[in-house]
C-alpha cells in the first residue's frame, strides 16, 4: 500500500489529511483560507516539524488567491508579507514554520514590479518547491541514517516523525522504510506518546500499513522494556535543533533519552537541517509551547481528572546534546561536538 | 472533608468504592461473595497493595457466610483455605495479598474441632485485625515519612500509594497527610500513570480533596519538570520489595526512578512490611503481571491505536535497590544495603 501524503498539491487544491481523526477515520480535507491553515497547524490536523514548513507555504499562497485579480506586485508582496507573519504565530517551536515562511518571504522579496499573478505564481512555485525538497530531504536522512542503522534490530521511536509528519517517508522514520526497500526489517517499539497519542494512532498506523512489525507501549514502559534487552536504538525526530546540538521534540523525549543513556541503548535524533537553528547557542534557548490542559484532562473522549485540577502540558522538551549518538540530517550524519557549518 | 474509606466493615457487610470508576463517579457497592471480591480485585475496583490485602481476607469471610449454619469445624477450615487460595490467583505482583491470606490461613489451622461457627468468627476477626492494623501501618508511616520528608517542599508521586490504595491515609501519601495535620503543606507533582490514570483519577481526587495543592501532567513529562528543579523528591508505593531492596510497583517507576537519579532528586519507596517478601533474594524473581491489550488501545473511552496492534501492556516494573533512597515502612526507614531481620 502506498504511503498517505499527508499533504497534496493538485494543481488546483491544497488537500491535507486531518491527523487528529486518525486511526479511526481517514479524513482528507481541502484548506481554502491561511485562517483555514493556521487552525489547521495549531489544532494538529497537520502537524510534525517538516510538514507544518510545507504546510505554512501552501497557506501563504491561500493568502494570496485571495487578492483581486488586478492586484499589483506591491499589494502582492504585501498580502505574502503579512500573511506569512500571520501563519508564523500558529505554533513556536518547530523552526521548520519560520524556514519555510522566510523562504516564501524571500522569494518574493523585490518582486513589487511585477504583476500580483506572477507574486502569487512565485509563492506557489516556493510552496511546491519547498513540497519537493522535503520528498527528497526524507529520502536522503532515510539512506544516512539506514547506513547507520542497518547493524540493529530493534528499534524505539517516540511521538510520530514518520511519513505523515513529512509529506514523504518521514525523518525518524526514513531508515525504517528504506530497510524495507532493501529487504531489512526492523522491529519498532512505539510508545503511545501522550497527550495527544500520535504513537499509537498514527506512527503505529502508518508503520501496520507498511508492514513493519510493531509493539506499542506506553511512554512509561519505555526503561522496562530496555531493561530486558529488547531495544538496540532509540531514534526520533525534532522541532528544532540549537548550534552546540540540544535537540528539542515531542514532550518525553529527553526522559527517554535519560534512560537509553541507562540502558547504553544509542539515541539518535534525525531532522532536516531547516531544523536547526544555529542563532540559539544552546536548548535552553529553545521557546517551549504550552497547550490545553484538557489534551491532559480529557483527551480522549472522556474526563479522566478532576474538575479545576491544575495541569501542565509543555508540548516539548530538550534533550541536551551530550545524550545524542549522533544527529542525521539530508546533508549527512553529525556527532558531538557539532559543526553544522556544512549544513 | 474527611478520607473516603476505599473498603469498610459495616458490621454486617463488606462495602467498597468502585475506583474504576473515580473521579467521574463515587459509587459504594456492597460485595456479597468470593467470586464478587476476585472479580473486585482482579478488575481494579479495589487496588493497592495494602488494600488487596484487606480485600482478599474479607473475601475469605464472604466464602464463609456461605456455609451452612450446621457446617463443622473440619468443613470451615476447608472452605476457608479454599477460598483463600483460589483468591491468591486473582493478581500475580503483590505480595500483600498473599501475606493477607496467609494470615487468615494460618489463623484457622488447627480449628477443625470447634464449631464451623466459630471458624467463621475467627476469619472475620482476622480480616478486622488486618484492617485495623493496616490504619495503623499507614499512619505510622506516616510519621517516619514526615520525619524524612519534612525538609522538602515540592514531591513526587506515581500512581497511587495514598488512601484508595490501603484502608487509610496510604502509604506514600501518609506523609503529605501528617505534614497537612502539622501545618505543612507539601506541593505534589502527580503523574497520570497510564494506561489506568491511578494519578489523574485517584491520587488527584484523593489530595485535592483534602486541600493538599497538586500539579498533574503526563508521565512522561518527569524529566522536563526536574530539569527545571521544581522537585525535591520522588515518593512511591510498592507490591513487592526483595530481600536486597529491589522495589516492584507501577510500570513507569523504574523510568521515574532513572529519571530522579540524573537530576539528583532522592527516590523513596513506602510500603508495609507486609510488602517485603524475604524469599527473593532480588527483583528479577518478582512476578510481573502483564494485563489486557484494552487498556493500552481504548482505556480512557475510545479507540485509541489501530485494530490488530500488537501490545506489550505490563502493570508492574522493578526499581533496582541502588536508585531508591530509602523504604519507609511502619517500623522505621531503611537505608541499603537493606537489612530488614528487623522488620
Amino acid at each position: 500500500m502506498p504511503r498517505l501524503k499527508p499533504i497534496e498539491w493538485t494543481g488546483t487544491d491544497v488537500v491535507i489529511v486531518d491527523q487528529t481523526v486518525l486511526p479511526g477515520a481517514l479524513r482528507y480535507e481541502t484548506v481554502e483560507t491561511p485562517e483555514q491553515m493556521f487552525d489547521a497547524i495549531r489544532r494538529l490536523k497537520v502537524r510534525g516539524a517538516p510538514l507544518i514548513g510545507v504546510s505554512a507555504a501552501f497557506g501563504v499562497y491561500l493568502g494570496m488567491k485571495q487578492l483581486g485579480v488586478s492586484a499589483g506586485g506591491a499589494e502582492a508582496v504585501f498580502r505574502a508579507r503579512q500573511t506569512a507573519d500571520y501563519l508564523a504565530t500558529s505554533r513556536p517551536t518547530a523552526v521548520n514554520l519560520f524556514w519555510a515562511l522566510d523562504r516564501v518571504k524571500r522569494r518574493v522579496a523585490g518582486m513589487e514590479s511585477v504583476s500580483g499573478q506572477q507574486v502569487t505564481q512565485a509563492v506557489l512555485d516556493e510552496a511546491c518547491a519547498i513540497l519537493k525538497e522535503d520528498r527528497a530531504m526524507c529520502r536522503a536522512i532515510g539512506e544516512h541514517g539506514f547506513e547507520e542503522l542497518r547493524r540493529f534490530d530493534v528499534l524505539h521511536t517516540h511521538c510520530n516523525a514518520g511519513g505523515l509528519a513529512t509529506s514523504d517517508m518521514g525523518t525518524a522514520l526514513a531508515p525504517v522504510y528504506v530497510g524495507l526497500e532493501r529487504g531489512k526489517t526492523f522491529h519498532v517499539i512505539v510508545d503511545e506518546t501522550r497527550p495527544l497519542l500520535q504513537g499509537s494512532r498514527i506512527t503505529a498506523f502508518e508503520l501496520m500499513q507498511a508492514g513493519v512489525p510493531i509493539t506499542l507501549i506506553c511512554d512509561n514502559m519505555a526503561a522496562s522494556v530496555m531493561k530486558r534487552r529488547k531495544v538496540d536504538a532509540v531514534i526520533v525526530g525534532a522541532d528544532r535543533i540549537a548550534a552546540n546540538g540540544d535537540a528539542a521534540n515531542k514532550i518525553g523525549t529527553y526522559g527517554l533519552a535519560l534512560i537509553a543513556r541507562a540502558h547504553g541503548v544509542p539515541f539518535y535524533v534525525a531532522a532536516p537541517s531547516s531544523t536547526i537553528d544555529p542563532s540559539l547557542c544552546d536548548g535552553s534557548l529553545i521557546p517551549i509551547e504550552e497547550r490545553s490542559e484538557d489534551e491532559v484532562t480529557c483527551g480522549m473522549g472522556r474526563r479522566t481528572a478532576p474538575e479545576g485540577v491544575v495541569v501542565h502540558n509543555p508540548a516539548f522538551d530538550v534533550t541536551p546534546a551530550e545524550l545524542i549518538a549522533g544527529i542525521i540530517t539530508e546533508r549527512g550524519f553529525f556527532r558531538a561536538p557539532y559543526d553544522f557549518s556544512r549544513v
